[in-house]
């Protein structure tokens, strides 16, 4: 498949788009005209810099409010056509989008647009380009793909098609699988967007929030195999108006568009095969190593200059210390099968953060093949000729994914580098897991992370969750397995804690599931675990909302722990206190309990707060 | 009247909150249910706490789906009420509000929710508590508030009201005339809320835009008449989710509130005062001197350690210098009217910035003591015995905003106080007036800066434009008067401009309009005046867009001109090169064009961008 984007996409300069298009691999790119206006580079200048670079140029765009119109007007607006089409010229690309008149549009009978379409042909042929006229979802009398494709098909006329755009298709909720009945030599360019289903004008959400393919909820698996089915074999090209991707690093946006093409072509691809289709299409999309989802947290990391603070924690919290790594400066620590390891290798005077995740695969090898494919940033990690070799990559926010070799009991094979415990160092270890581990994201590279974790991971996105802090609204976007091997959480941070936007200052932590959280606790206690201090309003809110046993409450408050139930089961846990940018949490689930006590999550920022600013 | 606040309106912990309402000088508080849950201060201490700051708690919020359940729910319901009507009495409280079932009710018959409503009624009045039943926008089978109004009246119980909260009856286009009808005595509550115009689910706007009372486009001063006519005489309070507020210094926030009460007293008494009424209403409604709209710019001010690059710039394009001022480290430039001020009183290294901006006002006391009153900042500025003395107030981004003695030919009695012009300084003065001035606010403070250019000082807010840059989308809100002679643009950068939110790195500039803007840019030519030059690309874009002549083209092009036409008249505009984070502007304008050539403004952003860039 020939993989392009827009400009407009972009953060930058048109060169600097340019340049960051052909640095991730597109095929080519389409002009927005607005990139062009405000360029010192010629026409000419935009033409060679993209040969230089192997992009090809293959749309020009948009031009706006031409059909429909009064005769006075339909004159100026071919004039203004025209001026265009020799500025194509000088550019080198044959097509113009065409907007369906959402403005000055008077006229809606189709044969008064089927004439003034055709004079736009019949221009458009003089001057040797295609004009690929798209219904936008908002256009005053065409706003339907096929409305739009039967204005064409009516005009006939060898210089004029349409474009299609998922957008604009699936933003009005309109059919796709009549797109399997357009002629396909009358589709001139395709583009794809996605957008996440808020209520909202779709003028709006058009402008402000669509999203790359994978980053929404549009079924655009469905929109490709139908296009693939026509015998389409032109660009398929991304157009994302998104207030965040248009501020965001130019380099960085491109990768994460072209991976959402990547992303893209297996879902079409897969829709494809599901449907029982095997022979090729000619539009080609390309698919990659298929691997099923991560079984579990294989371990997760936590790296800091001064490891006393961490050990101390995670000693009381019942966690048995494995001693240190034969040849790495890190330390192993276990509570049945969760494992945590202390990177000591960080800046001297870094605080504890999250550094690294692992991820039980079935085949890492070739798990890091399809991440690579998809883009993602290889981290490499130096091992001995006898050691595990973890197969790393980089998330969007930094933080490393190593991807380990699964074990059906959960065993690890690569702790055994690590050297005997010191005595009693296993003593107290009980049986426990990673539950979840929530991580904070840029605001810059929340979308992006959706998509990697989707795509590179296989991790689902679920519905996300606000919830409230005594500094804003925190976003929560829980990204899971099918059978919950796999907890993901992507905190969006208030703008205010953001800080310089890839420094984190928020906090974030990791969560272990234990049989017996009331004993847990106990014991903990007993060791001088600082427990993150529940208010004893909770309790009383808890009592008036749930009709619990007086003990059971009584027990809670002792022990600071929160509590939630809902049909499904009920959910225990409590928190560490922070240290440096990281805290724990243990918990229970009872019953089939698939939360995350959410309605507890606002008595946990605001404590949280309380704690940071009396500090201060 | 009574003001008040919900503390979910605020940043920040209970106490943080509570200090901040009794500050900003807030009558009393709803206390927002989380935040009380959230907190370690225990019921008792709360109302200690309220007690010593002088604040009523006036309301306890929010208790959610009570009415038209099944009867198994009614009972948990009635015991959780219960629970809390206890703790309202812990906490002094009296009244709770609550909301029409938006979750869990499945009978929608008015006999049923009657019958429900007289047991909660029952239940509070055993505890001696009053319930303000409310109906939410998006309830589920009430969200009417006279729907909500006529069951109250069915139930008929001392201890059963409704609450009006202008969000759910303007966000749903209900009729207000319909409140005079309602009874005093059953209105327990009011909250007010302000939200601007966007199509997007009422739920979605309620939870994340709502703003203070004249930061909208609510009709809040009918909502206010209507009210004020039943007689009431309770509090009236904001209830705001908003998530920039939400993170945002609890101090100003407070302030801003309280600002928008004092705000909607007046617009509530003027809408009674053109409805003919003169009567003094129980609401009692503050009012405050009314002044009328500021006339012009008296002067903008630029601040800088070094002062050179703006004074040559000033040169070049016609300005005079008049000389220093004889007891302050000022300089006075002028042209025709436009005054500037290049204060030197900056800290050592500091960038030329706009520092502040005279107002031409009827009477500068009356208005000083007007925004006073509406808890402007007053900005302290010495003067010397025989000088004039500035009525200066401070803006929500930090501009010294001075209210100045308007005359009718447009001079300034201030300038005498400057010594006598350098000789040929005044030599190549032409006519000029500040046409607009365009400020950067802090995304922090955006609607608390157009409520207080709003009340302050009586400007009308336009509908906002928003502008693509290189960098994201520029917000763009003008605020003028009615005859245009106060213009002034706020702008929201994008946020990865915006620095750390205080110190302003986004350029600003002030704009000169002039008679003959070809000749002004010839002689700035000759005087070596550094144009922002615009790509050629443009003046072919606008050969496009434009039938004009070749040779005013030509003279566009040559001279850096930027052009802009509509139906009501041409604009002729130029820019200089920025210096520190300040550049001036000149423009004409033809017949009534009243625009400021938006289509022009990415080019300006998109060369600014590359200038920035290429000097790095």
């Amino acid at each position: 498949m020939r993989t392009g984007i827009a400009t407009v996409c972009l953060s930058g300069t048109l060169q600097e788009k340019m340049a960051a298009c052909a640095k991730a691999g597109f095929d080519g790119i389409e002009i927005f005209e607005q990139d062009l206006v405000t360029s010192a580079m010629s026409p000419e200048e935009v033409r060679r810099r993209a040969a230089d670079l192997g992009l090809s140029l293959d749309l020009y765009q948009p031009f706006r409010d031409f059909d429909g119109v009064e005769d006075a007007l339909l004159a100026a607006n071919l004039r203004r056509a025209r001026a265009k089409f020799t500025l194509m010229d000088r550019l080198g690309i044959d097509t113009i989008l065409v907007c369906s008149n959402v403005a000055t549009a008077t006229r809606s009978e189709d044969d008064v647009l089927t004439e003034q379409l055709a004079q736009l042909a019949n221009a458009a042929g003089e001057h040797g380009v295609r004009v690929a006229y798209e219904a936008l979802a908002w256009g005053k009398y065409v706003n339907d793909y096929e409305h739009a494709h039967r204005l064409v098909e009516a005009v006939d006329h060898p210089n004029l098609g349409t474009c299609l755009d998922s957008f604009h298709i699936l933003s009005r909720d309109w059919d796709t699988a009549p797109i399997e009945e357009l002629d396909a030599e009358k589709i001139f360019f395709v583009q794809v967007a996605d957008a996440p289903k808020l209520s909202m004008d779709v003028l709006s959400l058009s402008r402000h929030y669509r999203v790359f393919p994978g980053e929404g909820q549009f079924n655009l698996a469905k929109f490709m195999g139908h296009l693939a089915r026509t015998g389409y074999q032109g660009p398929v090209s991304l157009e994302i108006f998104n207030d965040i991707f248009r501020q965001s690093d130019v380099t960085r946006t491109a990768v994460d568009a072209m991976r959402s093409l990547v992303w893209l072509q297996e879902e079409g691809a897969v829709w494809l095969a599901a449907e029982g289709e095997t022979q090729r299409r000619p539009l080609q999309l390309a698919t990659l190593p298929r691997v099923p989802e991560p079984t579990g947290f294989n371990f997760a990391e936590v790296k800091t200059a001064s490891t006393a603070a961490v050990e101390m924690l995670l000693g009381q919290l019942g966690f048995a210390s494995q001693g240190r790594h034969r040849t790495k400066d890190v330390q192993l620590w276990t509570m049945g099968q969760a494992r945590v390891i202390i990177n000591e290798a960080a800046p001297e005077g870094s605080e504890p953060a999250i550094a690294a995740l692992g991820f039980d695969v079935e085949n890492p090898l070739l798990a890091s093949s399809r991440a690579q494919q998809l883009l993602a940033p290889v981290v490499p990690r130096k091992s001995q000729a006898d050691e595990e070799v973890f197969q790393g990559i980089a998330a969007p926010d930094s933080t490393e994914i190593f991807l380990c070799q699964g074990t059906l009991d959960g065993t690890a094979a690569w702790t055994h580098e690590f050297g005997p415990a010191p005595s009693g160092g296993r003593s107290h270890g009980q049986e426990a897991v990673i539950d979840h581990v929530n991580l904070a994201q840029p605001w810059q590279h929340f979308d992006e992370a959706v998509l990697f974790y989707t795509s590179a991971l296989a991790l689902e996105p679920q519905p996300f969750a606000e919830v409230p802090s005594p500094t804003g609204l925190v976003r929560s976007q829980v990204m899971d397995t099918s059978d919950r091997g796999v907890r993901l959480v992507l905190n969006l941070a208030p703008l205010i804690q953001q800080g310089d936007g890839e420094h984190k200052t928020f906090q974030e932590h990791i969560a272990f599931a234990v049989d017996d959280l009331v004993a847990t606790a106990r014991a903990a206690k007993k060791r001088g675990l600082e427990f993150l201090k529940i208010p004893a309003n909770y309790y009383e809110d808890l009592a008036a909302r749930f009709d619990l046993e007086p003990g059971f409450l009584g027990r809670l408050r002792d022990l600071n722990l929160l509590y939630d139930r809902d049909a499904d089961g009920e959910f225990l846990h409590f928190y560490t206190a922070t240290v440096g940018t990281v805290f724990f949490e243990m918990v229970e689930r009872r019953g089939n309990y698939d939360g995350y006590g959410a309605p507890n999550a606002p008595v946990r920022h605001a404590v949280q707060y309380d704690v940071r600013h009396s500090a201060i």
